[in-house]
C-alpha cells in the first residue's frame, strides 16, 4: 500500500505519524492532505534507515540538493563529501544525477548512506546504458527506459523525475514560439531529441499507466518533470511551457486515482514579477499537488552568484506556496559544483524557504527569529550562534573580524542595542556613551 | 542653485543632462521628475571629479556601499581597498561611517578618490568630538552638531543621513510599543540617548530649518534616516516605525519647499510579506520621494549570510519601487565587513537591483538578460563572461571546473543546449547523442 493509499482510508501509518509530529500538525489533519494529494510522504520501503518527510501544503518549506557526478568529474569521493555536507547543513532531500563514472555503485552508496529521501532522474541512466548498448540515445527502447525505472523503485528510491509532459504536441508549441533558449533540462533533450528522430510519442506520456504500476508497487513518488522549463527569463511563462504544465496536470489527476504519490516540477529562468502567477497556475492546473521549483531565477546574468539568484525567486515562490526548492549553487551555468558550492547552495534555498515559512505561518518559524533577535539584543553570542542559520560561518566571522568590546566589530562601543537598552530601560545609564 | 531648483525652473542643468543620456530618458522627462522631487541628483560642486547620478522613479535601481572605519578597526588602508573594490564592482555610491581613527583624513582621503556620489552620517563625528572634548555624546551641542554638517557640507560630501524623524513623541510610541529589539540604527541610538537625557526635542527636527540653509547652500541631498527602523522581523511595522514615517513626510514636503533634495531611509528587518506593503506606505506617506532601503532583512537567522537575505528583501522592495538599495553584507550583524565582504555584498545587492529593473522596465536591463542567454545559447563563453554581473567570478569558477568538452563540466556531452540546438533546428544531429 502506498502512503496515499493508507491516507485514503484514513489509516495514520507509521509515518505519517512521524511527519505529523515533526510538523507539529495533528496526525488527522495531515491524513487528510495526503489523501487529496496535497502533501506527499516519498517513503520507499526498500530504502535503508529512512527518516520520514512530508512536502506540501502547511508543511515546512523542504529543500533539495542535487549531486552525482558528470563525466568530467566521475569520483565517487567528492560526491560523498557533498552527501555529508547536504546532510550537515540541513537538506530535507538529495538527487543523485550522476552521469560519470559507476552509475549503479554510485547510486547505491549514497542510497545507504543518506537517511532523508533519495530522488533520481531515471532517464540519463537508460540514455547513458543506450549509448553504451546500442551507440546512441536515440536507440534506447521502451523497455530500456521501464527497466531501469523499475530497478531503481526496487533499489529503494523514494521519488524520480519523469519528463511525462514533454509531448510531440509540447514540441510543436516549442517550434511555433521560437524560444530565446529552447530546452535546458538535459531529460527534457534527451526526451525531445527521441521523439524527434523516432518520430514516435513521449514513451512515459504513451505508457503512463505502466509507470503507475510500478510507482504504485514500490511507493515510488513521481516529479512529473517540466522538461520545457525556461532557460531564459524572456521564455518564462510561454506556450510550451504552459502546454506541458496542462498536460502535468491531468497525470496527477491519473496517478493520484491509481494512489500514486504525485510532485509536480517548475521553472527555471522566470522574471520576478511572473513569479507568484507561476505557482498559483502550477496550483489551480494541477490540482493543488506540491509544487518543486528550481530556483526561480529571476535574471540570466547571475552566473557565479545563482544561488542568490535563486534564493529570490525561491522565497517569493516558497510564500507564493511553492512546497519544495530544489537548490541552485554558484556553479550554475558553468560547471559541476564543488562541495563548498553546495554548501553554499544549500544554506541559500534554506533562507530561502525560512523566509517564507515565516510568512506561511509554518510553526516555529518567527519564534526562531523571536529567540534570535533577543540573544541579539542581550549581546548573547553564543545563543545568537546556535541559532543562526549557519553556526559555523558565524564563528568564522567573529573570529576573523573580532571586537575588544563585547559588542561586535562594526559599532564598538557604539553598539545602538547596548547604548539603548541601557538608556530606554534605565533613563540613565550614561556609562554607555562615555567611552 | 540647488538641481531641485533649477528643475523647478525648467532649467536643464549640465548634470541632469548627463543623467539622462546615462538613463536613456529625455531631458524633459528628467527635469520634471526632478521637479518633483520624485528623482534626485546628489550632487555637490565641492565633490572634485563627481560623475552625476540620478536616484529615483524611473531610473535604474542603485546600489550603496557603506565602507568606513570602526574602533576595532581603524585602519585607513583596508578602507581605501573597499573603495577600490566598490568602484570596481559597479557600487553608484558610497557611504562613509568611520567611527574610528582620523576621521577628517579619511574622509578628505575617500572623497578625493571617488567619483561618485559619497555620503556620511554627520552624527557620527558630532558625537565623537562631544566625547573627545566634553566627556559624553550626551553633552554634544546643538551648534556641535551643525558645525559638523556644514563642514561636511563644504568638503564636498554629495548626502547625508539625518535621523530627524526620531522625535520625542516617536519615543514614546517606542515605549508603549515594546519592541524585541529595541533600537538598532547607531545614530537613532545616539539621537534617542541625546534626547532621553537632556529632556530636548530632537535637535535635527527642532531646527530643521537651520539644516535646510546648510542643504541648500551647498546642494547637499538629505537623506531622512530611519532611527527607528525594525531591527527583527517581529518589529516590522509597528507604531514607531510609522510615527517615524510621519514626520518624515511632513519634512519632505518642507524640504521641497526650500529647494532642498531629499530622500526617505527605510527598513531593515521586515517579513517578506510586509516590503511591497513598506514600499508603497513610504511612496505615499512621504510624497513619492526616492525609497532607500537597507535591506530590507526577511529573516533575523541569516548572519554570515545577510547579503543573501538583503537580497531577497532589496530585489522584492525594487520590484515594488524602492529605488536605492543599500548593500548588505556576510559580516553584518557579527563585525565590520572585510574587502571580500564588500565585493559579496556589492555584487548581492547589483543582482537585486538588476532583477527588479527587468520588471521595472528599466531600459536596457532585460537586453543584457536577452543577450547573455543568446550567448549562452551559442555557448559563446567569452561573451557569457562579459555580460555576467561578475566577469571574475564566472572566469574562477570555470576553470576551477573546467571540461573537456565545449560544454560546462556540469553536463558535458549531455549538454541541452548543445543537444536541442542541433536537432530542433536539424532534425538530424545524431552527432550530438552519440557520444
Amino acid at each position: 500500500m502506498t502512503q496515499l493509499e493508507f491516507a485514503k482510508k484514513g489509516t495514520i501509518s507509521p509515518a505519517l505519524k512521524k511527519v505529523a509530529r515533526e510538523e507539529s500538525l495533528h496526525p488527522d489533519e495531515l491524513v487528510a492532505l495526503v489523501a487529496r494529494g496535497q502533501v506527499v510522504i516519498p517513503f520507499n520501503s526498500n530504502h535503508p534507515r529512512l527518516r520520514p518527510l512530508g512536502i506540501g501544503r502547511k508543511l515546512r518549506t523542504k529543500v533539495n540538493v542535487n549531486i552525482g557526478t558528470s563525466r568530467d568529474f566521475p569520483g565517487l569521493e567528492e560526491e560523498l563529501k557533498k552527501v555529508d555536507v547536504s546532510l550537515r547543513y540541513g537538506a530535507d532531500t538529495i538527487m543523485d544525477l550522476s552521469t560519470g563514472g559507476d552509475l549503479k555503485k554510485i547510486r547505491k552508496t549514497i542510497l545507504h548512506k543518506v537517511p532523508i529521501p533519495l530522488g533520481t532522474v531515471p532517464v540519463y541512466e537508460a540514455a547513458i546504458e543506450a549509448i553504451e548498448k546500442r551507440g546512441s540515445i536515440l536507440a534506447m527502447t521502451v523497455d530500456d527506459l521501464f527497466a531501469v525505472i523499475e530497478a531503481q523503485a526496487r533499489e529503494g528510491i523514494d521519488f524520480i523525475t519523469v519528463h511525462c509532459g514533454l509531448t510531440s504536441k509540447a514540441i510543436q508549441r516549442l517550434k511555433s514560439q521560437g524560444r530565446v533558449a529552447d530546452v535546458v533540462s538535459r531529460g527534457g533533450a534527451f526526451h525531445l531529441a527521441w521523439i524527434l528522430h523516432n518520430q514516435k510519442e513521449n514513451p512515459l506520456y504513451e505508457n503512463f499507466d505502466r509507470l503507475l504500476e510500478i510507482a504504485r508497487a514500490h511507493d515510488i513518488t513521481l516529479s512529473l518533470g517540466d522538461g520545457l522549463r525556461p532557460g531564459s527569463i524572456l521564455d518564462a511563462t510561454d506556450r510550451p511551457q504552459v502546454e506541458e504544465l496542462l498536460t502535468l496536470g491531468e497525470l496527477v489527476k491519473r496517478a493520484r486515482e491509481q494512489n500514486v504519490q504525485v510532485i509536480v516540477e517548475g521553472p527555471g529562468h522566470i522574471p520576478l514579477d511572473q513569479v507568484e502567477m507561476n505557482v498559483k497556475l502550477q496550483k489551480r492546473i494541477c490540482h493543488d499537488a506540491p509544487f518543486y521549483v528550481l530556483g526561480p531565477l529571476v535574471t540570466d546574468i547571475g552566473a557565479g552568484y545563482d544561488h542568490i539568484v535563486a534564493a529570490i525567486g525561491g522565497a517569493i515562490a516558497a510564500a507564493a506556496g511553492a512546497d519544495f526548492l530544489c537548490y541552485v549553487t554558484p556553479a550554475e551555468h558553468l560547471g559541476l559544483p564543488s562541495v563548498d558550492d553546495v554548501r553554499e547552495g544549500l544554506i541559500a534555498s534554506r533562507i530561502a524557504g525560512h523566509a517564507a515559512d515565516i510568512v506561511k505561518g509554518v510553526p516555529g518559524a518567527l519564534d526562531r527569529d523571536l529567540k534570535l533577535s533577543q540573544a541579539r539584543k542581550k549581546l548573547d553570542w553564543d545563543k545568537q550562534k546556535a541559532l543562526a542559520i549557519d553556526p559555523h560561518k558565524f564563528e568564522d566571522i567573529r573570529k576573523k573580524r573580532k571586537s575588544k568590546t563585547e559588542a561586535c566589530s562594526m559599532c564598538g562601543e557604539f553598539c545602538a542595542m547596548r547604548l539603548v537598552s541601557e538608556f530606554l530601560n534605565s533613563h540613565g545609564g550614561p556609562d554607555a556613551v562615555r567611552c
